[in-house]
């Protein structure tokens, strides 16, 4: 079978092999419901406490702060309406300008319960401003929402003093962590955070699972209702294969994240120097970025085609955020930073993980040059 | 290892190996975001719309009404709190006396929004009242959700001619297959109602995928919202591996449902005809009941114990639904079914499936009678 390179790992990491053997006996012999009250059933409730205890041990954070959901999506949805849907009177919920859309989609849902969605303003390089994120606070929002990297930039955010700011304030504050786990260190209780989501696949974990982890004095509205799992506020039986693969995933990423990270950075920053040699831009640049992206745009080159031409050649990279590569609008997180829609819509992102080599970086760079060349010639022709 | 003879398949099916190697492929090379515009994408959607037809053909609906969720729990969510949420005023909403906490405790939650639950009362066997139900159609709810299979007793309703009535009164119809796919014939279209939640783990697919069947004339809110995946009603990187499972897990369901539900029968009825012999109670008996399902209790023994006893002697089975199997209260459904409580308290289920032998039944039914025995020698002792 013909494998292109794979640089999507924003999108989807591959699953790592320890994690698919450590799945194996859960997908066999011991499949049992963990709610039942018989051997098959302790066995995968042990696993299932076990795993919490790793994906809590990941983050700085206690077993029973973790709630398992079937992924960040849910995460998301569930700490935004649930902490609106337990207030008493509909207010302000803030969420900054570069959400990913399971954060701004439910704060738009919001709306039709009576609150006021406030978004938070980033500058040009993609980082929150700081003057607006004061003024946001002292409209007393119920919650903040800031996500700790961007999943198309990378840039991370000083997610630590914006939570500190929120906690003076009396305002919750929610980070999504979906990107950031396993490529730069993560703490929930060193960040000072009240909830935090995070997902199995962005780091070599199964598709399927991720979690919730909360501070237990926040109230909840669970959002899916029913037997009671997950301390009341998740129901649904538990998936033990996907929680126990998430767990060995959380342990085996953070284990091999500062070596990743300064290995990533080499290769990351190899490419940039490469874009910025064929003429490309490459955003956000000037911001702390993730170890792992490089986000980029051509003038006068359709980021669409351009990928399009890449995978033909053997290199899968994205133009958009997956999840939202339905629509073909330019990137919200560029036209919030003021990108111009033009150049927004040539962006690309290349994001490499753990089964990435240095030669992928390399045969990269060398199509792109190609491709490049050869769509700015046919550009040339038409004009 | 030890294995006990697995009699809980209502709680979860061990997964079939046709499904865990049909699945293997999107746990390894084929790891893709569905979402992704590269051949490793355009994989995963090929597998998610292959399986998407499979899911649908299993249940005599079309490919483009069936939504994936991350289970049972959530598709019944999504029905109850999607269609209320669409609803511009608050209603009354009816759900069966004996639903699964994941209809009940949803329904429960629209009260809040001002919604009543009202609740339609069964008879004895364990089926519907025809004439309270008639009572509760004249109410004019917004919807009607009624299980076509319950999960402890095994009754069977007619589904059909309920969601007639409904129909012919304007309410909408929904009903929780989730107990009754692959162990009676199940069809969308043929019983007629408006949506239908389906679940993979119960058939010998995996755990966290499920989906909700519905109609496309039926105006839902999503409950879980974000990049728009799922028609825009189910957000959330698509469950490839999972997803590709519940398919192929359809397929061999459906195939097999005719023959193994002849099987089934026999064991039941020999299960059904040795607990008679030792003095049980088995419930239901004279309701059309599944093939797989034996709801039973003998006076002054608790369930629990005996649950307890039978899985030392190496048979796993089940003493409430196992979803709620933390809380001791009796079984809802006995209750509802105006079971005496001391009696209810008793209650054991015995549920087979695919990897059932007829040994399994035999040897449970002997350790069945030494464990009663033992137990009613305890209590007369202790009297």
């Amino acid at each position: 079978m013909f494998a292109p390179a794979y640089l999507d790992y924003n999108a989807t990491a591959p699953l790592r092999p320890e994690v698919r053997e450590a799945m194996a006996p859960y997908l066999g012999a011991r499949f049992g419901n963990a709610s039942s009250r018989h051997e098959y059933g302790r066995q995968a409730r042990a696993a299932v406490d076990h795993a919490r205890a790793q994906v809590a041990a990941a983050v700085g954070a206690h077993a029973s702060e973790v709630i398992f959901t079937s992924g960040g999506t849910e995460a998301n949805n569930l700490f935004l309406k649930g902490v609106c849907g337990a207030r008493r009177t509909a207010g302000i919920l803030a969420v900054s300008a570069i959400e990913h859309p399971c954060v701004r989609e439910p704060a738009k849902q919001l709306r039709r319960a009576g609150w006021q969605m406030r978004q938070l303003a980033v500058d040009p390089s993609g980082c929150i401003d700081p003057d607006d994120y004061a003024m946001g606070l002292s409209e007393r929002p119920a919650l903040v929402s800031v996500m700790l990297a961007n999943n198309e930039t990378g840039v991370v955010q000083d997610i630590g003093r914006l939570a500190a700011a929120a906690r003076a304030a009396g305002v919750l504050f929610h980070t999504d962590a979906v990107q950031a786990l396993g490529k730069i260190p993560v703490s929930f209780h060193g960040l000072g955070v009240n909830g935090m989501t995070l997902s199995a696949h962005k780091i070599g974990g199964p598709l399927g699972i991720g979690a919730l982890v909360v501070d237990k004095r926040v109230d909840l509205v669970p959002q899916i209702a029913g037997g009671g799992q997950e301390r009341g506020l998740r129901s649904g039986t538990e998936n033990v294969p996907a929680i126990v693969g998430f767990g060995v995933a959380c342990e085996l990423a953070v284990a091999a994240q500062r070596g990743e990270a300064a290995r990533l950075i080499g290769l990351r920053d190899r490419i940039t120097a490469g874009v910025a040699s064929l003429g490309g831009v490459v955003f956000s640049q000037g911001a702390d970025r993730l170890p792992n992206t490089v986000f980029f745009a051509f003038d006068h080159v359709d980021g669409e085609t351009l990928v399009g031409k890449l995978d033909r050649a053997g290199f899968a990279v994205a133009s958009g955020s997956a999840c939202s590569s339905a629509h073909p609008e330019p990137s919200a997180s560029l036209m919030a930073m003021g990108v111009e829609q033009d150049l927004a819509r040539g962006a690309v992102r290349v994001s490499m993980g753990w089964d990435t080599v240095a030669e992928h970086a390399d045969e990269f760079l060398a199509a792109l040059a190609v491709t490049v060349r050869d769509l700015r010639q046919m550009t040339a022709c038409s004009v």
